[in-house]
């Protein structure tokens, strides 16, 4: 057997059943309408129900199996490099903004050299997913090409200044595409920057490189589009797989979300609460009734962070060392992953004092993942309270790094940003009935 | 009604019946034998099928109800003040050494002023847990009286070499009672620092204040001295409530047990591995097969620690001063916690470069908490492999620490210090085909 070039299911099920394997010209009967051109390789985003085929014209179509009634090959041809051309959007559908900022979702494998390129056309987009030019216009833009791990709160801003401009200018809905290393972080930045803005975002990102068989982003970004159109969803979301089969999404509110395992299908967890919905083919599902709806009217981004703020995880016998120099350099904001219910060790403790004297703003998480800080049970607590540590309740300490940075960036004075950081904005706090864990 | 005084179940069923109020004189026929005295309050662990009576000899025995026919008040009295006086444990039972370090666990609050006080004798623990006296002769001893988010290596190394002496003196088994926030560190520490101990020994602790009436400090201590006469198992184990319910606790193991939750009974959870077995009253359960077993002959315990070491948790934007700091003083090891397959940003390499040149270790682990670091899928963890960062598997985060800080006490060179960061000694990284969640 030939090289299938990517395909696999009903799609392989149709070239093998015609004896066409890639490279070969085919005429296909396409509801009557007869088709003739190229098979196409499919290295990276696998649906499994398109054939895609390069027309004499050049451009590249993608035809669902369940509309073609026969295929007919007519002569064997030389595999075709890959062309980012595709059939022309229609016009009547809403207009979704995908914005890319450097993960694997938006790329794509040139087929001679193997290396990856950013998808940067809408052309590229329907050509690799060639179902997304029913669903709505997608405007691509790629906002920046860095690695996750690279990713600066100047970068964050910048990401909400394009979901805003979009807002603007009146699309159905905002897909934002990054790598999932920090994508937690990047739906909570977005989700206190992008307060109150009428329509859904939703963060996706692909766990799997994109020309692995075992890809995921085809779903999460076929999915984050349908959403972006029809989901009566308003705020930052981050949407990936929900369990490790290939056909559900979870939808995690921005604020409320952690990648859990480093390379399952189904990394990404809401943390003390259900997902906000669900999504299959068939449509969105089990949206949580306190979920906001689309709204209309002004909306402004407040896009700025501050990035003089550090989180440290406390560990037994942690030295002074490391605070000491954070506070030596004017840190103005810290947030601590404390143990068990939100304690560090005692020799720590001074220094946090003076860099709360200095003007510092420190609050405190726990490294649990679950359940809530209480500082009143024991001395430490207790100590670190009367000190002027303000306890985040439930809230993620990564949620809780990315809230500081934007506090202290939208706010006049210390006393102020204490108020905020108390203060649940975006659900990025809970109320203790509301857990979906007992605490 | 009056004050019950910590009774539940049927051991309050039978003071009630009986009319009986703690303090009140009691006639009790207990198998035909006539045992007269004075109803003590039970504040603490609330076993519900005993009744402590005070002796006229002023010792406390506690009698199960099982064994009592008939309840006779004698007249009503003083509530007494809690005294710490018990049975005299059966010699002909195993014996069990209990080490204390400053949890809640094995606490007792006086009656009187509310305080909480470390019980420091075995008469103390007979009395709070009178089932104790049928199970083992325990030896309690106070190692230290910390509390657990204080601890230091130096800690751990002093709780080593008191379980190596009760183990030296034939013990059947060790309990080490410390507190939740750091419980996990501990139990990894000690499962590197007294490796190839022919006993089990069981680490324990309580979620709840004991002298709350859901405290779960009665079944783990009874469960954990239970096992410690019976479960054909050795190493270190963190033995806790299994569920939410107060019947059934899990063993894990002590390099691969992590306090996922802040305040909930079962807090403590399995990484990446299933409990090695479950406890529940009937006896131990589901003993995994490739548990270690009981041993003979001569056991070393190499209970030093290195303090100079250093978890960093990576965010986005994470400066470079706090490394930068740590590495001038001098470090000797540092655990980053990376994003993802096991990244950090690209502006904190040089520093750990230079760590690494000056002698240091440096180790990657993920935040994800599941799964594994794979740093050979994108550029920055090749980077960082290539320059000599030791990437370990599913190490979790904080029992990377502990080895780190054991293996640069027990080894004679950076060399040897990376070969036994990449071997596993006592089951602190599993095999890609062992793991309980799909990676």
């Amino acid at each position: 057997m030939g090289d299938m070039g990517g395909y696999r299911g009903p799609s392989l099920g149709v070239l093998q059943e015609a004896g066409v394997q890639v490279g070969d010209v085919v005429e296909l009967d396409v509801g009557g309408e007869l088709v003739k051109g190229t098979v196409v390789p499919r290295y990276q985003y696998n649906d499994d129900s398109h054939l895609v085929i390069k027309l004499k014209s050049g451009y590249n179509v993608g035809i669902s199996v369940s509309r073609i009634s026969s295929v007919k090959r007519v002569s064997a041809g030389e595999r075709p490099a890959f062309v980012s051309q595709a059939p022309k959007p229609r016009s009547d559908l809403p207009e979704v903004a995908i914005l890319g900022t450097g993960g694997t979702i938006a790329s794509r494998v040139d087929y001679r050299t193997g290396a990856v390129h950013p998808a940067i056309s809408s052309e590229d987009l329907y050509s690799l997913m060639p179902e997304l030019s029913d669903i709505a216009v997608v405007k691509p833009e790629i906002v920046l090409t860095v690695y996750s791990e690279n990713l600066e709160p100047g970068d964050w801003q910048k990401i909400a200044e394009k979901v805003s401009e979009a807002v603007s200018r009146g699309v159905r809905g905002v897909v934002v595409t990054t790598g999932t290393d920090t994508m937690g972080y990047t739906a909570a930045a977005l989700s206190f920057a992008l307060r109150g803005i009428p329509v859904p975002v939703f963060v996706v990102g692909s766990q799997r490189s994109s020309d692995r068989p075992s890809s995921d982003a085809y779903l999460n970004l076929i999915g984050a589009v349908s959403m972006a159109v029809s989901a009566d969803l308003s705020g930052v979301y981050l949407s990936m797989h929900a369990d490790t089969s290939d056909d559900r999404l979870a939808v995690h509110r921005g604020t409320r979300v952690r990648k859990n395992h480093t390379s399952a299908r189904d990394a990404f967890q809401s943390i003390g609460v259900d997902p906000v919905a669900f999504w299959t083919r068939s449509g969105i599902e089990s949206i949580a009734t306190d979920a906001p709806k689309r709204g209309k009217g002004g909306f402004v981004a407040e896009p700025r962070f501050e990035q003089d703020v550090a989180l440290v995880k406390f560990y037994p016998s942690m030295s002074t060392a490391s605070l000491e120099a954070m506070a030596q350099k004017g840190l103005k904001g810290l947030i601590i992953e404390g143990s068990g219910l939100g304690h560090l060790n005692r020799k720590n403790i001074p220094t946090i004092k003076r860099l709360m004297d200095s003007g510092g703003v420190v609050c405190m998480t726990t490294q649990c993942i679950w359940g809530r800080v209480d500082m009143n049970v024991y001395d430490t607590g207790r100590d670190l309270l009367s000190a002027g540590v303000i306890p985040l309740e439930d809230m993620l300490a990564e949620t809780a790094l990315t809230k500081l940075m934007w506090v202290l960036a939208n706010s006049r004075s210390p006393d102020e940003a204490k108020e905020l950081m108390l203060k649940n904005l975006v659900g990025e706090t809970t109320e203790r009935s509301q857990q979906s864990r007992a605490s």
